[in-house]
């Protein structure tokens, strides 16, 4: 029982398929001590080292506070727990009809895992029980045979003796089988995901899902004195964001908002003395025709007040270390300013798993060169890789149209520019390295090379020319400008309420597109996390900002009262969930870490919805269709 | 430091209008565990018996584990939590100008407490300084003149010698004062909820809802193994429900519904493997004309496979005892069959914080009474109470009408009815009891008398003539019909997916109206918190259901096939944390637990919402306004 409950625990932790001996050589990496507890109890289990007396008492008291998933059911053990210590119980199980064999061996699975059940009972037919048959089995654990044992399964020692078998909803014509090498199409996958969801790896990331919400609670809520406030989601539109969702009402012509996220409502907070707020908020954004976006998606929104930059940082850095089941390094993480992202790595989010750094050269240009609002990039990487394919030259010609800029390839330099600069060149790049050059207008360049980077990655490291750091590799990117220039004038560069940098306030009426702000971002792997800024709190500031982003501040008069009634300075972050929960999970997209996600352009494969709805309903709501 | 920090947990804790000792008192009749530890913490504190050696370390160890309010801010210190033991420390503290005062004292207020700050610097000038701006105080903590320690504030013996003021933002025409006294009206404070959310009562509600919604989670997921999933809220109609919410896609003419309940994912989520479910969900019901309602609510969702009623009412009773925060009975609560609450209570949720029950007195008159369809009941009361006013009797007479009964005052008995049957009520009723009699068809008679029942406690209760009980006094209502009669034929009582009780199967063709359901209600104190039951697992039996209540199982051909793969048997409930929380509080209206709430009608008092749409909107979403 014991030791069962300790597996048990493990397999809560949505390790299913990994051994808890490697389970625990990963996690020990990490060092915190929650993780650490959970490693202590496995591998004690492990070790089997449960003979010294005070020992199991340890263990028997942290056991106590283990989650039991035996509660409140009419089953006694899930069909992942039972060993060799449970020979000789009566049991009762409960799960779907994995496999049958011989009218004599039946697998029984549940989330939690599967046990061989036997039957030595002619009155019990299995034959006639279709696949996926919910079943109820009363039986006692035994011993399997010594031929029979199966290590690679958790309950391999053991087996159970059917007394009595009871089925409690027969599976009909289910589409697809539970195994892992056949898993269907992601279309049909998505249309019974009530059966998808059967597969341990969607129940693994559901699992982890949960369970690092929990934790990230945990920390703020126990350890730091964090409110969680639900604010509401139907709600007016807030200028210059996202596309938002309207909600018609029976007021004719009055619609609400799909809220995008709780932004406006935690800096009300931050008015009304909830100094130190989060919630885990669903967030609408109606941008259903870009790939891999969900037009509801879940992010971790966390705002204090009588804080800065630096102690935001902080805190998102412990939260993340602490809960993100995976490998992190101890904080602090790396912080690179916007400029030296773009210049060094081409992009405002770079994957640091692996080096591949950008250089510049256009000094190298400018002695021979009149053009000087043209900048020279190039692009380092082991000349063992050789000649690109004609593939692979295609794509960079691709770029070359997409950003209109001027790419060299390594075998042409001596070619195309002189050879006195192509030595140059190879003396700025390394003697084992090739390069790609770019040349052009200067950030065009940058994002050029940026995408031959995550390209020339591919391929190096399918050649084992690279190396790629396993694990999570966080990334601050700071000093964003305040504003970008948009197609009628400014436009933000984060949101319009993001605060500018201090030490260029002087620059905000001249040159305001030189005017960093206090905004940041988290970036993983080369994946936006997160991003959050310090807030204007001065309604003054605020209403001037508003009035540069050509923005209405009457559709804003709540807020800036709110900033006029003695609100504090504050700031905050977001952090999006499901990309966290993706890489956490070594997901493919963020669908597989979305219990029912839409498909592409917002539809549900499930129900079908959006669906036509009823001229009662319009009517109701004053509308009439226009095709 | 250490003194401080376990009263800042009991700050936390979201008692601050209580002294620790009152408090104390008051959680310790609940007998649960954290509650308990929290206890002892504060008992610890009030009693100072900080001397013996092991005591402390005991408490410091304790208390490491208690949340940190300062972390990642420039603030030292909360304005709540300074005490003597801090005197001599140099600190920094941030927060409202509460009051000033002869340029020489500042009450400075942030949401844990108030903390009173002398200033004896000429170079700093408190009068120009608005109530409500925020400021920081850089000062160091000194004892208060034995004459000004104030024993009714918490940070009554110290104050704070400012040695830096400063100003970090001014406010404006704030339209009210932060004074209990002078509370403003509630279309005020919402209209200003930025403001309103200072007060110390909302900053309770608000921090009380985090901590409750939280320890729920720990309960589930630590105890229990209950695993948080998220569902969406963009869906299809489900048939048979509440008016739903239409959401408009770029796709003319098609339409998500927000949902009104997560039911349908819950049972697909117990398809898909997911055997113990929760998630604190938003749901939707567009019944903004309905009193009291919100467009957007709070519930606790939970399903669970493989068990039934039992379990489930036992799940809920430990979580309800384990983590609200208010005086509740052990477990095992109270149940009544609905058939026992409508008879004898004249409600299916009765208040039971105090006794008054109906009585049938039908065989008093059968024996007198050719019509054997009436029924007549009496309702026994005190007789000091005396004859009803004027007032209560129009109400009554309203009542008459409303439910279509004969009402017979006390005072009218003999006169009305025999002295023969005045006489033999008076024995049911008992000699020191008045009596209402209501005479008419059962339920009605039944639901008129449950309506009276409530106007006389209040009368009753002003009067001293009847003892209620404090707290909250829970009960189950069980067994309620399956169906009700409808306009248009079976409509369901609970929702469509219900089962029927097993012991009624043999009657659903025959008479439906009399088949029971295996469907249930949390009440508290006349409210209805939650319901839930357990659900038709079996396919054919849904379809059947559907048929009979005339809903389209088209719409749910999703929903069918999940029946059909191999769903497990399966029972849940939702619970209201919005009234759960309202009773919890000791509010007055849901709107006070609720950080941003809509008046009447769904408008939001803050922002205007709903509102006017652009053109752009209307044509990218293709309608069109019906005036």
């Amino acid at each position: 029982m014991l030791a069962s409950r300790v597996l048990n625990l493990y397999k809560l932790s949505s390790v299913s398929l990994e051994t808890p001996i490697q389970y625990v050589n990963k996690i020990k990496k990490c060092g915190n001590i929650q993780k650490i507890r959970l490693c202590h109890l496995i591998t004690y289990r492990c070790k089997q080292t449960l003979t010294p007396r005070q020992n199991q008492q340890v263990v028997r008291d942290e056991i106590k506070t283990l989650p039991n998933c035996n509660t409140f059911t009419y089953r006694t053990h899930t069909c992942g727990e039972l060993r060799s210590i449970n020979i000789g119980e009566k049991v009762t199980l409960c799960g779907w009809v994995q496999y049958l064999r011989l009218n004599k061996f039946l697998l029984l699975r549940d989330s939690y895992g599967i046990t061989q059940c036997i039957i030595n009972n002619d009155s019990i037919n299995l034959n006639d029980i279709p696949l996926e048959t919910i079943v109820k089995i009363d039986g006692k654990v035994q011993a399997r045979p010594t031929a029979a044992i199966n290590n690679n399964m958790t309950t391999g020692e053991i087996e159970v003796d059917i007394d009595k078998l009871e089925i409690l909803n027969i599976a009909e014509n289910v589409p697809f089988n539970l195994r892992d090498y056949q898993k269907p199409k992601e279309q049909l996958r998505l249309q019974h995901r009530y059966i998808d969801l059967r597969f341990p790896k969607m129940q693994q990331n559901l699992r982890q899902r949960s369970l690092m919400l929990h934790n990230m609670r945990r920390l703020l809520v126990e350890k730091h004195g964090f409110v969680e406030v639900e604010t509401p989601t139907l709600f007016c539109q807030t200028p210059g964001g996202a596309r938002e969702f309207v909600v018609p009402t029976h007021h004719a012509g009055l619609f609400y908002s799909l809220v995008q996220s709780p932004q406006q409502f935690k800096q009300m907070l931050m008015a009304g003395g909830c100094d130190r707020y989060f919630q885990i908020a669903r967030c609408y954004r109606d941008e259903s025709t870009r790939p891999d976006r969900q037009p509801e998606f879940t992010q971790l929104d966390i705002e204090q007040s009588f804080t800065n930059l630096d102690n935001i940082l902080t805190m998102v850095e412990e939260l993340l270390y602490e809960t993100v089941i995976k490998e992190l390094p101890k904080p602090p993480f790396m912080r690179m300013t916007y400029k030296d992202a773009l210049e060094n790595y081409g992009t405002d989010k770079p994957n640091m798993t692996y080096e591949l750094k950008i250089k510049n050269v256009t000094n190298l240009f400018s002695e021979s060169n009149d053009c000087v609002d043209l900048k020279a990039f190039a692009l380092p990487y082991p000349s063992k890789l050789g000649k690109l394919t004609a593939k692979y030259k295609e794509k960079l010609s691709e770029l070359k149209k997409k950003y209109t800029v001027r790419i060299i390839l390594n075998e042409n330099i001596s070619k195309e520019l002189s050879t006195d600069l192509s030595d140059k060149i190879q003396n700025i790049v390394g003697d084992c390295n090739s390069s790609v050059i770019a040349i052009g207008e200067n950030e065009q360049v940058c994002l050029c090379l940026g995408e031959v980077r995550e390209l020339l990655r591919g391929l190096l490291q399918s050649k084992g020319l690279i190396e790629v750091k396993e694990g999570i590799v966080p990334l601050w990117v700071v000093d964003f400008p305040l504003f970008v220039k948009g197609e009628n004038g400014l436009e933000t560069c984060h949101h319009p309420f993001t605060a500018p940098h201090p030490d260029d306030m002087h620059l905000l009426d001249s040159e305001p597109l030189k005017v960093r702000s206090l905004a940041y971002d988290i970036v993983m792997n080369g994946n936006e996390i997160g991003g959050g800024s310090v807030r204007v709190h001065n309604v003054n500031l605020q209403e001037k900002l508003l009035k540069m982003l050509n923005l209405d501040s009457n559709k804003l008069t709540h807020f800036m009262n709110a900033l006029r009634s003695g609100c504090p300075p504050h700031a905050g972050i977001a952090l999006g969930i499901d990309r966290l929960m993706t890489l956490t999970c070594d997901a493919d997209s963020i669908r597989d870490v979305i219990a029912f996600p839409k498909s592409h352009d917002g539809k549900d494969p499930l129900s079908g919805a959006p669906n036509v709805i009823s001229e009662n309903d319009k009517k109701y709501y004053h509308i009439n269709i226009v095709k």
